[in-house]
């Protein structure tokens, strides 16, 4: 190899992705929204637009099949998929499923597959419409993407919100993160103990488990805000942890933003995960991501209305002035900014 | 493994499909056109049909990095997307590109890739919209996914041809394969030799060579079509050879089809691979793929008036009825079916 050999991991993949979203590429007169937001936004003709979003799952570095069954990942791609969508306000209507396989699995296997890809569609009223199935030396590479639509009148972006505005979460987070804990745990066990026989202890852990394994899109959210003709100001969905999505809607609506710790929605089977682990419960709800809850902003004024309706979120905060910064004020009453809380 | 571990060969990925698209998946409302076209298509509210489109491309399985340059190989998989787009009779408008990269890639060869993405791009009006990009252990991994839209009164499928129609073909056929068996031979020299140092000679053999790693998606049939505002009855872009595309035209307008040998339209270049070769360039013509060329039908009289204004294609057959199946008349006068061909 040249000198000039430069790896991905020196520069980290966010910023080659950058440096590739600098080049001088074409650019549609259609597209309202390229890379940047949870979806892409196409103007079509009548003024209605298209949402595109499009993700790739690694066996090995996404999922590990030893604790994910297939049915199961099946459903949750397309959860993170139509989650994407519903960020913006759209409804998702269509998926594209690629797959590359390797010849270790089975047929069955890949059935299991499209039957939680299935049950996830009939879910959000999405159809598979297209996509292919290649051969793969090594191991199983899933990509998907997902079709929408929204109208003008109620697309979302992450850009938008006002000063003031409520920060608001739905369900409650973290739960991801300690699902995936439990599930590390029993996998050191069977590969410790080697046996294959003994069933992994998940009994007090199921709604944590099954938050990593098949998180359900917040549908409900989406339908509520129409039904009630309520648009955020701002939207995103939870996929990397609180503080990057509340830094994420503050950078691109530019404010800051100030979060109060004693308002994070954690729900209790999260906290007895966190303290089995010895861990704090307030980093699973902070930096866990994969719960594919939505965050979005609101007058708060538009809160109280809103609340009689639909109830299943919580205010963790509100934007301020850019000036102000991103900060959380925390149970004991301290203000520590974000760059430290990381 | 269980004993009734069904390996995906034993039954073939496209059976294995034909399965997966059997299942009593969700069918969403506004899809006109689910799998089994060259593109899905889905209705918008005011009429006009949006395309999606989307396929894989696995390294050591699709394309070999020993003789694709990265550069060609994201030109390639952009003209490829468009191409079926192009098939639709529409016009892109912007993609989804996912990769799957292993450590020993360099962010040069992400970037190399990314320039031949973006310089079909700007060929074909095409805007890189979303995607992702993440680490795999083995091999590169790509998927496209590719959105365009078409008017109702334009759109253009694989069903649709009538009885007594031309079969035309744009271009010519078999140079994507010829020029696969000079880079298959140069690659089995450097093996042999063991000296990297030696440049391929591909001095003669530009134009197939080219056909292979960068092949035109062809947006100027879809120009012409428009400028003279003709309407195919039937379209495909010929991705599987001949034979394959015809055999598509037919089953899905549920006819026969008769093609003329000595019609098929191939280059001397791709003719002058095959006798070096010792092969029979007609096969080429019949069962090599990837060309991106298109073929549609036409009334006669309608293919005589298009003519004068874009040449570039040539008559190889016509529609017939169901009943008398698919042939071809070979240059000495017999008649095979392609059941006898394959």
């Amino acid at each position: 190899m040249s000198e000039s050999f430069q790896t991905i991991q020196s520069i980290g993949s966010k910023a080659l992705l950058e440096k590739i979203a600098g080049f001088d590429s074409y650019k549609n007169e259609h597209v309202v929204q390229s890379i940047g937001d949870d979806a892409a936004v196409i103007r079509e003709d009548n003024g209605s637009l298209t949402l595109l979003t499009s993700d790739t799952y690694v066996e090995g570095v996404d999922f590990d099949p030893t604790y994910t069954p297939f049915h199961h990942l099946g459903y949750k791609i397309v959860s993170a998929g139509v989650s994407d969508v519903y960020a913006m306000n759209g409804n998702p209507e269509a998926m594209l499923i690629n797959l590359a396989v390797p010849n270790r699995m089975s047929v069955q296997m890949i059935e299991d597959l499209y039957k939680g890809i299935n049950a996830a569609g009939s879910n959000h009223n999405v159809e598979v419409v297209g996509g292919d199935l290649k051969a793969n030396h090594a191991n199983l590479v899933v990509s998907i993407s997902v079709y929408g639509r929204v109208s003008k009148e109620k697309i979302t972006y992450r850009k938008g919100a006002q000063e003031g505005d409520a920060i608001c979460v739905t369900g409650d987070v973290g739960g991801a993160l300690a699902g995936l804990r439990i599930l590390m745990r029993e996998k050191k066990y069977w590969e410790e103990h080697g046996d294959e026989s003994v069933q992994p202890e998940l009994g007090d852990y199921q709604f944590v488990v099954k938050q990593q394994l098949v998180p359900e899109a917040r549908r409900d959210l989406i339908q509520a805000l129409e039904d009630q003709k309520v648009v955020p100001s701002s939207m995103i969905d939870v996929t990397k942890g609180l503080v990057s999505e509340v830094s994420a809607l503050s950078d691109a609506s530019e404010l800051g933003a100030y979060i109060y710790q004693a308002a994070l929605p954690i729900a209790i089977e999260t906290r007895q995960v966190a303290d089995e682990m010895q861990e704090d419960v307030d980093r699973y709800a902070l930096f866990g991501g994969e719960d594919l809850e939505l965050m979005f902003t609101l007058p708060e004024d538009k809160v109280e209305e809103f609340v009689k309706h639909f109830n299943d979120f919580v205010v963790i905060g509100r934007m301020v002035p850019k000036e102000e910064g991103m900060k959380m004020q925390t149970a004991e009453g301290d203000v520590v900014s974000f760059d430290e809380l990381s």
